[in-house]
């Protein structure tokens, strides 16, 4: 981005809210590629007095912290050393009720299985004034960098997004799989890769063919970025031996089919033989 | 935001894809407010030779491309003057195939109900390079906005996204409606107002209660965004008195609730007071 005159004409159609010495923005940092962060995220990053974030926001995103900030770490990752909820909670309070210009950045958008809910919660309880600040979420940021759209009309008017993993670890006990099988073509896991297993059983067990396409996103968006295709049958395997590593995205359904034509790595001819035929075969289907 | 040494810095953290002429770039606008553009959204702005936008792109947006870059219309609304989706296409791969940038800009993120995938796929058919850049989609953005977080700890772990209005402008008919309704604690609908009544109908047959809570937000984020919350079984009435204009995104289920304690237009009183009843409430719901 070019550092010019022009940019500042832009800049002024940013409605600025102003970062209030003792309040507290959570924001969403995107899934990790820092093209993918919001201007006001950029500005929260610019003006904070204190930046508590979480496992999942990029390093490259961190170093757009400005210089004087200080950066605490809250990261909560299976197995790793973390802090704990509580503790996050009462940081954020304690930093605000100082005076403190205070952002909570997480990873992708805070409210979509980000607990984001819960520590505004906690904010409002204590009376500490806050801004939630949305970002584009890990799945449609993943999904988009790896070439699959999370809908297509051809593939139907729903889609589900699970958590694969609850606040204690295990893949949550009160999902109705045969209702979550059928009431979406497209389903999409967050953190699915420590449960994926169960998973796959699960959604067979419900109905869902053995070759339902699905693929796996993993450090979505980052240079480290992976992704693994299979079958539903073979998903576990496969990751495995693809030594997939967390976090990562599951994305279950006809639109990974739509990989091989829009997949940013591949060539112009290989995605245009693939779009020619998924476009009559397409076709077929609607008509 | 200020225009400082520091910015440079910063910048210089994005990895810059290059807008190559003859490419064509399917960005996402976020949901209206310039301030939830992506950094790359923004790159593609000051790039771009031609930009094809939709209607629910926000003119405060519109008024970042840079000078001399040419703006053309494509909108598609209910009821209004509305270019074809073949049109756009044959407009994209033009323009393309005359060696402009293309910037094709679409409201939200272009890939949740967004026809992303299919402009994409004609792309690819005709050999155009692309890039997909993926944007806060308008619900997770306006929910925010709203004070209403897309989960919650102790209303679940699955949230589903459901377009109400398909591409012949009917509520799309091959939904399950009794999957939906107990697949996810919260449903989010797209498109949601022409269908209202219908929805509301078809939710409550298939077993959700009247008393759920509900909320629709239209124009979210922008100056003129409007929340209007219902139980279930009065939402169309609602909507109707107190005129509710699209676009308007409708969530369904218990977040709504959360909006008590998070409604950023609350004072911190009241929004503390209904944080901690809340909290009683779900802390009694858990345990």
């Amino acid at each position: 981005m070019k550092q010019n005159g022009n940019n500042i004409n832009i800049m002024s159609n940013i409605t600025h809210l102003n970062f209030e010495p003792g309040s507290v923005w959570l924001v969403g940092a995107g899934p990790g590629d820092p093209g993918l962060l919001t201007l006001r995220a950029l500005e929260a990053l610019q003006h904070a007095d204190t930046v508590i974030y979480d496992a999942l926001v990029s390093k490259a995103i961190l170093e757009m912290v400005r210089a004087g900030a200080s950066l605490e770490y809250a990261g909560k990752r299976g197995g790793k050393l973390s802090a704990k909820q509580p503790d996050i909670i009462r940081r954020m309070i304690e930093c605000a009720k100082s005076g403190q210009r205070v952002l909570r950045l997480k990873g992708g958008d805070p409210f979509m299985f980000g607990r984001g809910g819960e520590e505004a919660l906690a904010l409002a309880a204590s009376k500490i004034p806050f801004q939630l600040v949305p970002g584009v979420t890990a799945s449609l940021g993943g999904l988009a960098s790896a070439g699959i759209p999370v809908t297509h009309r051809t593939t139907g008017h729903a889609v589900t997004f699970i958590t694969g993993h609850g606040s204690d670890g295990k893949l949550p006990n009160e999902l109705d799989w045969n209702a979550i099988s059928s009431g979406s073509p497209t389903l999409i896991f967050y953190m699915a890769l420590a449960n994926l297993e169960n998973i796959t059983t699960k959604l067979i067990a419900s109905g869902l063919k053995g070759s339902t396409p699905c693929a796996l996103v993993s450090n979505a968006t980052l240079p480290s970025q992976k992704v693994v295709e299979s079958p539903l049958i073979s998903l576990s395997i496969t990751a495995e031996e693809n030594k997939v590593e967390a976090p990562a995205i599951l994305v279950v359904g006809e639109v990974v089919d739509l990989r091989k034509a829009l997949d940013p790595e591949s060539t112009c001819d290989s995605r245009a033989n693939a779009a020619v035929k998924l476009t009559s075969h397409w076709q077929q289907k609607v008509g």
